[in-house]
């Protein structure tokens, strides 16, 4: 999947997932009354509002993004009808023709994380395939070592699909486990060698793996260490954007030929109309234009223009 | 929910969870086959097969034990029929009186975090609560740092609820990140220093606080070294039975007064009928047997036959 993927990237010409994280304050007022006076003031109305937010804002970017990333912790949290919705919206991304990367951080011994697995590919009951997730990548928290890992690994190769394991976060803490020194060595690194050699296996022809890490874009040092340690390893970035990092602090983090990772940003794009009052509730006008003003940011901080 | 669940331990004179982590395998042939014929082999009727299969256990073991453990897991992997068989079965270990413990093992960064809160009472829609995960406590993967931890710990005092979050897991390969060395200590050592201190405001008067820890049974020595260093710490331990720890193996677990922690089976409960031909498909009541043969190890080996 992970070529599906570097495919889609150059067709689009845009490194960028856009991540699907709905909020009920992101709602816009007429969605969200809308939506009450239909279902009432119920999970059902809040998963309506995401499912019909969610495709504008598919239908807005398709034609120049290859990717959406929903957080699958926004939809959990109004129980079964926002994991609904987050069916809902894994498949019209399937159906639009977007890369579909969960971001759903499963991590478990081997036999639970065999049912995890679940999430890529689907399950068989006596013979029959059901497969409600729709997702064609996820990612995976990684405290558990390989076994956790193991079981998503048959998947990559069966069903063509990819992982992406968790590195370095984005979040403010993220040091106080990752930086830990061990052997001269940050966790991370010591992270970071053990999803390369996870990922050896499973390189295709582009000379990377499915199984890719998460690599925070707000760590632009440790980043681009890792870029030059994991050079089989596509990388997903998170925290450009809202949580702060820029097209400048990524650059590193890209191989020589501008390959090698892809951008999310979620509540930039997605709830870029909350930023100007001239976009009214037009939401989905709006993350159209942050994605090409994101588009352009990349190409010219970390490409140094070549759109 | 930490004093609640020291309480109900006392009453049921057993440190004893059952993990109730069902699969299709397991399912009785007569149970299978009448699903089956109602609802076709589909992932209605794996649900349904659940949701009968763990009644009967929780039935069988009501009086001998205290909680419960659904791993999410075993019911994500069947999309939303599996999830709503989980909701249905912590809601009915609620109504039994059960302290519900939900092995989900979520961790994201801080807004995200606070989405998998849900878990632990619910959510707010304009002003209405829905709470349709019936948790009393779940559990954490700390790779991210506190970001990960704080949002729960809110849910803690003000839904009176609890966390254990993973320190060393009972799997073989937890050593792979679990057991690096830093700063002298291994990780497993830091995360348990962790842990300790963001439980520090969240003490009862048992003198155990709401914020505990899972310690995998399967190692020995680690377990009781943790102990002694995280004496405010609860610990969930996994592992015994067909992970293969014993009694033996968690005594130093457990503090002076043969408190603190609480032991988890699943296959070792749950599937116990599988391993003699003479309870037939009594799944519930080899269940039962199971359990109290777990309690009489527990008391002659980790207390010294103090039943």
């Amino acid at each position: 999947m992970t070529e599906q993927l570097i495919k889609k990237i150059a067709e689009k010409n845009n490194p960028t997932v856009v991540g699907l994280d709905p909020t009920l304050e992101m709602m816009p007022e007429a969605l969200r009354r809308r939506m009450f006076e239909l279902y009432g003031k119920t999970p059902k109305a809040v998963a309506e509002m995401f499912i019909e937010f969610n495709t504008a804002i598919m239908d807005a970017v398709l034609d120049i993004v290859p990717a959406v990333k929903p957080q699958i912790a926004m939809y959990e949290r109004y129980g079964l009808e926002g994991i609904r919705a987050y069916m809902e919206t894994t498949r019209l991304a399937k159906e639009k023709g977007f890369v579909v990367i969960g971001d759903i951080k499963r991590g478990d011994i081997s036999s639970t994380a065999e049912a995890y697995a679940a999430h890529l590919g689907g399950v068989d009951i006596d013979g029959e395939r059901f497969d409600t997730w729709n997702e064609d990548i996820v990612t995976i928290a990684p405290y558990l070592g390989s076994d956790g890992i193991t079981p998503f690994c048959k998947r990559l190769s069966d069903e063509n699909k990819g992982i992406f394991v968790l590195v370095v976060t984005s979040n403010p803490s993220s040091s106080e486990l990752q930086c830990l020194i061990s052997d001269g060595k940050p966790i991370y690194e010591h992270m970071g060698a053990l999803v390369e050699a996870w990922g050896e296996p499973y390189r295709s022809i582009s000379g990377y793996s499915r199984v890719g890490a998460v690599v925070g874009a707000t760590h632009p040092e440790q980043g681009a260490l890792l870029r030059r340690l994991m050079p089989h390893t596509f990388f997903l970035l998170p925290g450009y954007g809202a949580q702060g990092a820029t097209g400048k602090d990524i650059r590193g983090m890209f191989d020589k030929d501008g390959g090698g990772a892809i951008v999310n940003s979620s509540r930039g794009i997605i709830a870029a109309y909350k930023k100007s009052a001239r976009f009214g509730e037009d939401f989905a006008l709006a993350a159209r234009e942050a994605a090409i003003i994101m588009q352009k940011d990349l190409y010219e901080n970390v490409f140094g223009g070549r759109v």
